[in-house]
């Protein structure tokens, strides 16, 4: 990574800042005025190309340093270095960069053991960004309605045994699952692992969303159950959420159907 | 509740549109486009009068109609008679209308046997916000940045033991946790409940996030310990972010500490 020479800030000539931005699900209505600031005024975009793709060109004066979607640590330490320099950074996650993405990645590096002594002039600041869950959810109802757990079908970072569990257990206390990472050419076959798991405690009927690309032009949303879910649909821009088992369909005012999660529930646990 | 005349929409004239809006947590940086849009048109915004009173008055024709923040179910319905008299209604959550919020009230009310009829040619739209833990875990780093479980602890509406056996299972499985509506003046013990059934699972220095007024003026927020909450200081207000085993403390480069949670996990579980 590579950058013109430091412009330093009012505060502290000696560094710069890291802004760590969360663009949303992809469509503008939904990335914060904060975040928007926060690229207006950054003087070095760092990011996935797929994502500073969504960011508009400005004029002059902001340099880009796309990477590969798998860089992160170094793609993390580089944004590090490039703020220690006096820039004023932005990286780009898409949906929230707190969730799955790159503000645990720039943490990562901050805690390393040999961290350099030039990052500690750096101030890091973390803007949320509304997660593809939510806006899937807004999309088809309220099936985030009641306790749900968010889970990553990745095993690229952890154990699947962990992932295993984790379903189990949240499937076995009837949270609502908001599933993201469900599959990729490298992992075809988690997803209906996960969906075996969670059909041990649920009905084949239970409402699923399955939600690629949501606010993209892309955008496929659909409502499915348990037991008809397409995993051929299904790839890493796609985000899943299986419904617990007070999760209900409602034939909306406008004719499409729409599916949530009651607030209230009942005294005896069916999951 | 009562309106005006209805103003007929373009698309259908003998019904309108209810839009269920999140300011997100507070600050106006969190607000998203879409529902900066949709409270700039509509005819009629309702909701609890502490979310009435963060959005700007407009100059001119747009009422609002205050409630108490228990009548939700009535606020629904008569948000639904409003749209199907030919208003543009917008309903007003804080934080994301479709987590434990007015997004599932609404739908409650379209999934009523009773239905009126007069509500079929509604349109009814979700648009999303930031959430209270979101902007929390921004706030302080990335401790939602695995795997984590989102619990409201209310029991006005669930048996506690659905809680109980909720916080179990997503702390035996080593969740993050994300505590919604920890307490209120009738409900003071639920928190200290919970984090002795969390206890079980995890280390007493394990950190704790307390968010309290995140995004307002009154905004406070503290790292702290499972062995070291002060329940005193928790009200409805208030959001805490429980780590998992692997949710670190880091000393950040301005030399507050931060908190996350890696995206790697070991291979054998300790939580």
């Amino acid at each position: 990574m590579s950058g013109p020479a430091p412009s330093p800030r009012s505060a502290d000539p000696s560094a710069g800042r890291l802004s760590v931005v969360g663009l949303g699900p992809g469509g503008r209505q939904w990335r914060t005025p904060e975040v928007s600031a926060v690229l207006a005024a950054a003087t070095d975009l760092v990011g996935y190309e797929t994502y500073l793709a969504m960011v508009d060109e400005r004029p002059a004066g902001q340099l880009r340093h796309p990477s590969d979607n798998r860089e992160e640590g170094a793609r993390a330490a580089g944004a590090l270095d490039l703020a220690a320099a006096g820039h004023e950074v932005a990286m780009i996650s898409s949906g929230d960069p707190g969730v799955f993405a790159m503000a645990s990645a720039v943490m990562e590096q901050l805690d390393r053991p040999d961290r350099p002594a030039s990052w500690d002039g750096v101030e890091v600041v973390v803007c949320p960004g509304i997660t593809a869950a939510q806006a899937a959810a807004a999309r088809v109802g309220a099936p985030l309605g009641h306790d749900y757990a968010t889970i990553s079908l990745s095993d690229n970072l952890k154990p699947w045994s962990v992932i295993e569990a984790r379903l189990d257990a949240a499937a076995g206390a009837d949270f609502v699952l908001a599933l993201y990472n469900p599959a990729s050419r490298r992992r075809p076959r988690q997803l209906g692992w996960a969906l075996e798991i969670i059909g041990r405690h649920r009905a084949a009927s239970t409402p699923v969303v399955v939600a690629r690309d949501v606010g993209r032009p892309a955008e496929a949303i659909g409502i499915v159950t348990l037991a008809t879910v397409d995993l051929e649909q299904v790839d890493m821009r796609t985000v899943l959420i299986v419904g617990s088992s007070t999760t209900s369909l409602v034939a909306s005012t406008g004719g499409r159907p729409q599916v949530y999660t009651p607030r209230r529930y009942p005294a005896v646990v069916t999951g």
